[in-house]
């Protein structure tokens, strides 16, 4: 079976964001999985140093462009602010476009409180489909962030673990026949 | 290659309902398609002389499961009532669920004014995404509905035919790979 | 202080639906707020009887209409059904325009599960707005609904008496205020 | 009459963006309605020479604070991104939260294409409703931009005298009345 490669965006830039938990969290997790390379996307990194007006030259976006040009689908980690997705991950998303046709992505929302970002997940998902990807039915949702991993990164629950699995192989279904689209 | 089955579903039971000639015009076109086999479904027909509350036992929902449980795909007309989608259409989408998995659907928003139904049609993705479904990035807009097709049910503006088209390629492009989503 | 009429209306038809006890709880929790009468609006008695497709010229709906009209603001308990709102609610709300504007709405959203129809509060908000009501930030959810009531329909968790007092004054001091937005 | 503060957040930031000349005529026309008085605030100013990670310390952030404090109501210029809202007017609203609560919104949408940003409005609505915000029924659409205005940044067809000034009245009579859930 040819390898995929699904890497996984931090979709977030805020000072001493949660978010970064779960990208690593889900980072490791998926180097268990047979077939699946990744790489860490982090918007952060991506802008740093960077004003925003100019930021679509910005040439970081070339690293950005030829990890989405080869991916075979997408995880993003998408904070809920405000009931909206952050607006770096906006402006990132906005940075390219046919890169991301015919790709599956799973959403790990994230937040504070009790709902685990389910609210940014709907509201992130026009954008999605407008750049033809295929969305998961089924968003790995955080809620209460700050008591969610113990100090080494390790997550308290161990429910997880089944389904960020069944995340990943439900992604990894869809992108094995998705390549048939993008020949 | 093997036919692809792709019903069209009329997803509006009003009185004069002007989507008619919509569902009609693209049922039509379908025909032309090599490959693709079709059904109209009448949301208005489905419901007839049902009552609302028990409408969940309609026996005539049997038919949209077994048309919806065969279909590789899926078009449907929505009219945009009050920037939302008609309630009788959720109402025949929520009679059914596993039904519709890994099947691509393509959107024709229809609007007595100038959008089309362009809202309705980003209020209904995420119930789509809900049932697995692929939504086309590409939707079909009929706005002016009153004024785009002649006496005989034939679209005035023929730039439409070649838009027609490629709606229907695109949706018939996804529905055969995503079959390997089904296996 | 003149007394403010805030109707509310059940948004599901469904045969065994569990957002009657929210419903219930709900009335019989606003009878103690000094200041607002109200009045049970059940979809599934609004439509008892009726077919679907003729259903707009429904003579039950003039009872809607008159309940909406003389309203100063509205509750709506909305079951979330696959991330959207119920088909039925939808229907009755199309029934009406003119009825709705310049009124704050809360809504009170059901599900079986985790998130409370949080999903489909935020699919609904696009409908309201397009009405010119004036939707409550805080929304009131009851998540894991079979579990919620003991079998004389009081809430287990009494948390939710504050929360549902808040909800109620927040309702009130807008629908006292937008008044001025009638005249 | 006490005079009502209404400013226009230019809502992108990007180069040769065309939204500036709806803000311009936007913030033109308002100066002729009696009653209200406006400032511009362009989130490519707020953010000139700020990095996006540690852009919520950004010390232009309170000269938004301030007008947004002071704001009886907003008026957002808006361009349509992937069917969604820019990046950093997210990144904008995020920054703030309790000047936001009991103003009304009107939203001007900008597209190159055809249906003049109406999809992002949608979008946007959620992350309104979220701060307290009552968005008007009616948003004001700029379909087909790079033709819209000639030379001088007059707008080509005057039927949006009308539609503007309209909008300016319905802002102004809902700035007004809600000051009243602000005392």
């Amino acid at each position: 079976m040819p390898s995929l490669f699904i890497p996984i965006v931090l979709g977030t830039a805020r000072r001493e964001r949660q978010s970064e938990k779960v990208a690593s969290y889900l980072f490791g997790e998926l180097k268990r999985v047979e077939g699946i390379e990744s790489e860490m996307i982090d918007v952060k990194e991506i802008m740093s140093g960077e004003t925003v007006p100019p930021w679509v030259s910005n040439p970081n976006i070339s690293f950005w462009k030829e990890s989405a040009g080869r991916a075979d689908g997408f995880i993003f980690v998408v904070p809920e602010y405000n009931h909206g997705y952050p607006g770096e991950l906006k402006i990132l998303l906005d940075s390219l476009y046919q890169e991301y046709a015919y790709k599956p992505v799973g959403i790990a929302s994230v937040s504070a409180g009790y709902f685990g970002g389910a609210r940014a997940v709907e509201n992130l998902l026009p954008v999605l489909v407008n750049f033809s990807m295929y969305p998961l039915k089924q968003a790995l949702y955080f809620p209460n962030i700050a008591e969610m991993f113990d100090e080494n990164g390790g997550i308290k629950d161990t429910s997880y673990k089944k389904q960020t699995k069944e995340f990943f192989e439900e992604l990894k279904k869809r992108a094995l026949v998705m390549r048939g689209l993008r020949v």
